[in-house]
């Protein structure tokens, strides 16, 4: 984990990249605020990889489920560009976490987008909420190189 | 506007109907979290048409750009389904206002999601955001049934 | 099935109805290329439907896989409007058929795009593509009303 | 323009790529088919770039409609994965011209689908379709390295 204060991603263990595409864009040619929660979605997803969560309703076991999310649009992004997408924990709850995400605009260099979501943990099996198993608790601390 | 009160979209004054699509839905065989945002957006406009606002970088004057939007997701959507998306006026400021979404799935027959969403009034001439014009005020007044 | 030939849609015996959305326009203000496909699988699935082809990788039997599909841009689409989508069964093979789409503008009271898809047969229990059964060819011959 | 015969898109002069992302995928676990439009699309957009074919509606002069287009699926496409998308043009004609796609998946190593469309020179200060120019012809025939 980079400490460049410089880097609007500096602390955020998770960044993936993803080039923006034409067909991102609305009729306003910018990128359409529904596409920043893909890339989000993509960015927790990697997260969550990370943290060897993967069970799902086919699988079973324990798994991540999405009960809220937010944006925040802080500059219009347009096509051509790339953008880099960052995730991480930020607080550790009974039975959920909170990841927040970042996003900049290689062409501005500036960050141009940040959200915030709530992630409940399911148990697939019992088809209920389920506390965090002190595995995850711990795998999240060692991502985050912190403890909550 | 009903005043039902068993009606989760009683007070909304706009409310548009969606079906939902097999292939909104993603590998949990859920709605995609993104999809939401989509109907949100459509109620949005859907509400700034009745405002009148439909301003645009192309036509110039002043139109409506989102600044910052959530989602809670209360209840997952399957396909098939038809959804009820409202949207209404909760806050109007200086320069921008705060619309609040909420979704009902018809098959449950309960909400499914609601969020909120801030929207900026932006001069296209100027390239700046603008103070809300009396007009504008007046028109979400009106379709609100209510002053602010 | 209607037999009025004023209607392009009339030899089309499942045809579903869909908003267009706000969003579903690209920065050439027209609806993008993809989202025909969305409808026209929508379509598709309610014909499926229609048939009792049902089976998925997760329930095992034997379902539709899309082999193949093509579409006609006749006229641009815009919002607001409203796009009735149809479709139909035109050819019947082994293991594959043929289903066309069309699909009519409200507001221009016209066909807008039309195309084709192929269907094959696939078994998840056996991993592979699948005969049609007797009762899948009865289920088509009925729904369209003629013999193939 | 590499001539590598191993790689199915030694052809093609025009290549991007694309990391498959999680939410590409439907219920059935495979990349949705209408997703393979979205990147057909990007690598029809980068050609055109490469032509200089930028015009729009908005700044008039003469730019590509797409009046067809088609995808062969050939095997399914699975979160995580990258791919590459080629473009090449295969025929010029006095209107119109066809753009070939095809998709590698880098995990099966293997072409993944292919398509082909048509796309139509339209000018937008008359309104009507236009005859490609001698320029634009040029273009095409440098960027493929061949004569048509």
């Amino acid at each position: 984990m980079s400490t460049d204060s410089t880097d609007p991603l500096a602390d955020y263990p998770v960044v993936i990249v993803f080039p923006v595409q034409w067909g991102d864009q609305d009729p306003y040619a910018h990128v359409n605020n529904t596409v920043y929660f893909r890339w989000f979605e993509s960015a927790r997803i990697a997260y969550c990889i990370r943290l060897g969560l993967t069970a799902t309703a086919a699988s079973g076991g324990i798994g991540p489920i999405l009960a809220a999310i937010s944006c925040n649009y802080r500059r219009p992004l347009n096509f051509p560009d790339t953008v880099r997408v960052g995730a991480r924990v930020t607080r550790i709850g009974r039975s959920s976490f909170t990841m927040e995400h970042a996003l900049v605009s290689e062409v501005q260099g500036q960050l141009a987008a940040d959200g915030s979501s709530v992630l409940v943990a399911y148990d697939y099996d019992r088809k209920q909420s389920s506390p965090l198993t002190p595995e995850l608790r711990q795998a999240i601390e060692q991502l985050e190189g912190k403890t909550f």
